[in-house]
């Protein structure tokens, strides 16, 4: 950390900050530049409440030198993650895709789905069961029973299902049934969700928070991480800006860059990071060139009288198209776009509901 | 709501909307226009997936003619509401104060603070429990000790107690002891804590999302609304935009816009709204002059060893400066800045947690 | 400046950065943390290609410690700056408002208004002539006619004129109608404009653009500055952020901060800032309990047929009733918001162009 | 253009509207609603001013429905423009590359990147000679002696030239060196400088500004194009949002966008947007994938001495990788990566400068 002093602070005031800086537990260092001092804190930890040194007499600015977050950084891990969950094998070269309607409609719908997208190459089914909705008026998911249909489609397919979970007392619920409980943008920062499927022992693919910035998404990561829970997928989903042609804008240098910091896998949703069917197939492509370790996709038979997100949901024949021109492209680059074995995990967890 | 289609769109399309219109109940109205036809789609209710029909064939765009909310808004109660609790008056005229740290750290310290800032003449003391951090190595708040300190605090000085609360299951016992429940920024679409503090018998404090806009704001209040809970203030903290050099960036004209569009009052809290306790003041004093109904002030009496958000908390000295350009501004525009006379239901709740 | 080296960075990497950092006429400075070595370079210039070091090997960022203005900043000259034109006084204390119409349509239209602005207290008429529009198939102003009746419009009220010049080329015509230049938010990074402008003799009003950093406005006014011309306002009018009920966001936290920044006087345009009509008063008015130096507002007779900008205009009686509150809040802060006395400055303007 | 009447608007307000609507010389149309009258105004011509509606009495909002672009809109050229410069084909189909430093510094630097770009397969060779720079102490560029630099390169090697020019009166001199005239993203809303390059006779290549909307990006287009220009390319470059690991964000899904909305090209630059040298290919990957038109890199042949932009810089051989990555995923899905034949127009260009 680095405490750049105010052009015109005095000694005492350096003195103060030295002695402030050493109340922290840390070394100071002082260096005397030619417009400015700054004095460098050595020995920093983590989370340590020290921004409140910006409020010292005299001091212009402080600057971190750690990143704030420890077990998701490359830093500490330096080989990839790879989670492999059923047929869903996402991370350290494949690449995994998990398609599906945003809600749970009717056992015809998932089971039609599921087939379909099976049929054309996916490694998993998501489907939503609660629904957390901006609207109180609108449609709030089929809860338990969403969920039952959901394992039904997984017994007939062997896909492994995706489905997000939106309070920490639903996670025992949501894990008796689902592979991959996925924690959506709007909870990203629910700390105590976080903690709950920390210790859930299923796998979480964490969404991005629409105004989050990198360092609080593997804050937030290191939060699960923590409570002991290794198999952490990170989505890319889109972010709030000024843009108002797509519902949000979809930043792939994330991946890259999120590959750099972290070596948990990273995935994309085209579906909330475009918000319109008709720009779906093409940002997936791209993220899959950027490097993407994974998709998710809204897929939906009908698009047109689906109960929610119908605007972006491809339906099952624009599905097929943009697995073939993933593949086409994830080959070009030497990786592969295949579903995995489904592993005994699957077998245990659809034993499990029974 | 109007139905766009594409200027090259067929009769075929055109009658195929028409009758998806009227397939979920709706009247619809073709106009045809020099370069396009628009369907008007008349009788719509809130609440319906209706933006399905943007993928219909032929169609450019679906466009909302009535605000997605109800009972938070204007048209249907057109009086300002007011928030009356204890020693704390928000809206109608009135301009509540509540000020405190961020967060409960020891007896001495939120004592010291609820003595000082109610001798500055604030209404309310605010002060965290349960503190959702970014990181999940920082300071977590003292729990239900801190409530307790906080219940001490009114029992001495008279002042509301305004505090977080970031878990449906938290909502009983943090009303037992607070007369607000706040809902932080990153829960406002929270949804069970939305219904949960919809149903607490407290007011609430509904904090905007850095990145929610002022329909998913109000669509948050709705929740809490429809539980049966009418005691809700809104309050702008700021969002999240290119600039760094603050934290966030405050939006004043919230203020005005949200008294347009809704009778609930609006907070403004300038603390978060910058992030640097230097621009607090102008902020709070601007806030007041766009008609803001309340402010929510960080103030520690060291800001300079709090062990959460001291680069933003004023210190009592700094604090009472604020109050009195406040009440000045006030003034000069027709409006007050006293707390209100503590009433019975403060000393109830006094009562309740003995 | 401070090199960030990578946790692994090698000693010979060190070594080359140490080199660099000299090779750019630096000293060099050390200082190895417990788990990252950081580089102090002292010495650096304003405007050294310095970011190139980010790509030595084993850096990992880049901190800058100076700001990279200079003649703009608090640091060079501590006392704010006064700009004073002809009856419109801005800075070190005077508040300064000047209104009219976005652009100017005819004698009557400028006439009216000018009447009427001066009578509400303003002390200063703005107008366009030359107008740059989004569309080229907008209105685009009536050019050197509408300088003209500017110039007019000062000889009958006495009101400075506040014109935008929109090309270098333009600089000398519009020079000698107006008082004060504005440079627009879409050319506030026009540098030969802002060159043109640093040698014209006239005052500036330099607007932000909608996307620039605080640092990217200063450069820009420094651009001016080093022309030779010390008489620059800077003027807030609002970036563009997700937000969509205003037409821009108007961060008025940009005044208090810019006066710890620069010595230059803050200007605000609640017009554009907002973009409706019915949010301009309110945003003035926390624009003048924010501290800023002055108000550029819209102000139109008729804005249901003015020929740009009506949604954002005021008419004369709404200016009106904002004046009486700005004032209100102008005085309970002990500020004056009188229209300067017209001096020779202006006489000798209005006798240049006859 | 539909007119959204308040909840409570009256009959006189309403027919206030029409009488407008009618004014402005179109047809209007009642449409009356459950909860209220919206107006449709049929007949609308583009660049009217009629926003100002927006200012009628009991008017909640105006939604327009036709596009403001003509020219550019698909609307009225539905096959996809295609354009030819030279070595560089862009658009319908071909994927034409752009690659230089971000300035001409030196023969040997420029003539050395051009060889090695054109090995690698680039159809152009960029470099800029006119610098508009931030900082009034940054390096400007070497002005006409750049332009003859490159002018040699081309000469040497065949390759198009692009190259940015800054203010209309230079816009003659640029163009008897250049191929394509390149517009900044901080000059594309000067409109004098697009008028300028409509008459100039080379290709433009027009870059959208950090916070421009596509729209806006349209209508300059439209600027060239009424001009009688239309080689007109268009190029994201990255927006300016909240997130600050990148230098801006390059928000990918605007190409599929464009390819809806416009004939135009559009060509991508990765290296403004991203600003890290470690994520250009990736990105540039990523915008072949997505269906870009073209790509323009900053390519340096030592980046970590170059006098501006080194940090977002590919050095030769990260160049090589680049072009071998991108000619593999544009194959893949069926697209050509290869510099088009030099023509007659290149041959021509590179006589008159003689």
């Amino acid at each position: 950390m680095i405490v750049v002093m105010e052009p015109n602070a005095t000694p005492s005031q350096i003195e103060h900050m030295v002695r402030q800086i050493e109340g922290l537990g840390l070394r100071s260092h002082i260096i005397r530049g030619t417009e400015r001092t700054v004095i460098a804190a050595i020995g920093e930890k983590r989370g340590q409440a020290k921004e409140s040194l910006e409020t010292g007499p005299g001091v212009a600015a402080v600057v971190p030198i750690l990143a704030p977050y420890k077990v998701a950084s490359r830093e500490v891990k330096s080989e990839p993650t790879s989670v492999v969950v059923g047929s869903l094998a996402v991370g350290a070269g494949a690449l995994g895709v998990i398609a599906g309607p945003c809600s749970v409609e009717s056992e015809t719908q998932i089971l039609d789905t599921a087939r379909a997208v099976k049929q054309a190459g996916a490694g998993a089914l998501r489907g939503g069961a609660f629904k957390p909705r901006t609207s109180p008026y609108s449609f709030q998911g089929l809860k338990e029973e969403g969920l039952k249909l959901l394992a039904a489609a997984r017994e007939e397919t062997g896909l492994a299902i995706v489905t997000e979970v939106v309070s920490p007392e639903d996670v025992d619920l949501v894990a008796r049934y689902a592979d991959v409980l996925q924690i959506g943008a709007r909870n990203m920062q629910n700390y105590r969700l976080l903690e709950a499927v920390g210790g859930c022992g299923r796998a979480v693919l964490l969404k991005r928070g629409p105004s989050a910035t990198i360092e609080e998404l593997l804050l937030a990561a290191e939060y699960i991480l923590n409570g002991g829970n290794p198999n952490v997928m990170l989505c890319e989903r889109g972010i709030r800006t000024f843009e108002s042609h797509t519902r949000f804008t979809l930043p792939l240098a994330t991946v890259p860059y999120l590959h750099r910091k972290t070596h948990l896998p990273v995935v994309v949703d085209p579906s909330h990071g475009t918000g319109h069917s008709y720009l779906v197939t093409d940002m997936a492509a791209a993220a899959v060139a950027a490097g993407a370790d994974g998709l998710i996709v809204e897929v939906h038979p009908d698009p047109e009288n689906a109960l929610s997100d119908g605007y972006q949901s491809l339906n099952i024949d624009q599905f097929r198209a943009l697995m073939i021109r993933c593949r086409a492209i994830a080959e070009a680059v030497g990786r592969v776009v295949e579903p995995a074995e489904p592993s005994p995990f699957i077998e245990a967890s659809v034993a499990t509901i029974r």
